[in-house]
């Protein structure tokens, strides 16, 4: 039997994040394409401050088109108290909760230090499991901070245990700026684990300096089960100078099927939704298989 | 101690193959650039059929250069004992013969079946040996051959048997049309290994469908110590439908390196040469560091 990765589609907010804002129609037309997939969680949006992030404004006029793929799961993205309550009030019962590793970041993306922010887990867990939600602490920066530099393991571990400690339901762990690469993440990935527990343990990446599907495959074969992943390879990140795009849900679905993992996502359906994304977006997205199509050509 | 692995620089045979013709004297520069990077081993050029590969019809005069840079082993690919006959006069020292594992790729590339190739490894190392060269053979289509799919693994063990047997000197196995995926990199390289005895493994990726630095990493881990890579990301195959660019130089120097691999190549002075590789062919490159850079931006 072929082991499972689940993948989760990150184009609606990872992958639109930076982008300038598109209308809710184009994300609905995005989403349609991404639910036709076939995958089975999909990142929806992300409920902070409009002004820092614009493109993520309607987060609530999204969320109310989300029952029309009760088959799905959706998940909105926070970083405060606030966001949570805000992300329950609209109607998402699966929650991220970003804490980067790092304190420099961290103080760049909102305001508190990695510790502050790792406090707060505990509110958000409150938050989220009274409306029979759940909460995934996803560390970013978890390799490298494009102010600090190299982010010690410890700042991962400790974050990783106070979310076991304080029931978060998933763990994962972000390279924010694309520098990780398969050595780092191999190492990372096993260190986390016994201090998770049983915790389902996700993936994500971005494809800066090439090594992100390296890095991702690095990952599962060190025991990761979750991958984030966005149709095109849509995406960046506003406060991280330098970051590109996700790694592309389409090229990961190649790599992993052709390696001998099972997976949710039908490839032609993904290169179908990337070129959706790219057409909404109106540039050119670096996925590989956008440009080489998913079979070989003779 | 750092694992070492060996990288050999191909953008100015690889690379260029499939690009229009570029005059010597750029060539020369791209030479220049290449070696200031410390790589120990570069392809230079391929002894074949100008008709049919315009972009290497300077073969000889670009060989008659290469005693500029005596620390460096130069090689060229040929087809056919002709074509070792030509770089060997023309001072070559490393002789490269490629031989395809897929019967249709054979006969499109050299008008010879997979078996009558094989056959020919013999007289090939007769001609480089009497003059003191080498030979390592090179698997085409190792993985999958654009016209006969997949690519039966005893089809490349059986050559892997002959180049040992008819003494050749190293040996490595070439995603020529860039579909394959770590898991069948591992899976081959594990294979092929017990067969080849004591040769020298090398790998030859392309990065077509994003997997050629995970497949590279793979092949490492499982235990090929060289990498064929070109600056830039330059490079395809003529006769490979949907084949594009080599993996890039600097993304593997980055990635390997930030793994724990030692490596002889400077990262800065090879995402200078895929700056040298980019304005040689007047069209953007893919590597992912020649826009991202080698060190995080703040």
């Amino acid at each position: 039997m072929s082991p499972h990765v689940d993948i989760r589609e990150v184009a609606l907010r990872d992958g639109l994040q930076i982008e300038k804002p598109i209308p809710l129609s184009a994300k609905l037309d995005l989403l349609a394409a991404v639910a036709a997939t076939g995958v089975r969680e999909v990142e929806a949006t992300a409920f902070v401050s409009p002004s820092k992030v614009p493109s993520m404004a309607d987060a609530a006029e999204l969320a109310a088109e989300l029952h029309n793929y009760p088959d799905i799961e959706f998940s909105a993205l926070v970083a405060s108290p606030n966001g949570a309550r805000r992300a329950i009030a609209a109607g998402l019962r699966s929650i991220e909760y970003v804490v980067a590793a790092s304190d420099a970041f961290s103080q760049a993306n909102v305001g508190r230090s990695s510790a502050q922010a790792t406090e707060q887990i505990n509110e958000i867990v409150a938050i989220a499991h009274d409306a029979d939600a759940t909460v995934e602490v996803i560390v970013a920066t978890a390799w490298d901070c494009p102010f600090d530099g190299p982010t010690p393991p410890q700042r991962v571990l400790d974050i990783a245990a106070a979310a076991r400690e304080q029931s978060a339901d998933r763990f994962c762990i972000a390279d924010t700026i694309g520098t990780a690469t398969p050595g780092r993440v191999s190492s990372l990935v096993e260190q986390v684990h016994p201090v998770i527990g049983g915790l389902p343990l996700g993936g994500h990446f971005h494809n800066t300096r090439g090594a992100g599907l390296a890095s991702a495959y690095a990952a599962v074969t060190a025991g990761v089960t979750r991958l984030d992943a966005s149709v095109g390879g849509l995406g960046g990140c506003p406060f991280a100078p330098g970051a590109t795009g996700n790694i592309a849900t389409e090229d990961l679905v190649y790599l992993l099927t052709d390696s001998g993992f099972d997976v949710d996502v039908d490839l032609p359906a993904a290169i179908a939704a990337a070129r959706v994304a790219q057409a909404a977006v109106g540039h050119d997205l670096p996925s590989a298989l956008l440009r080489a199509g998913d079979r070989m050509r003779t």
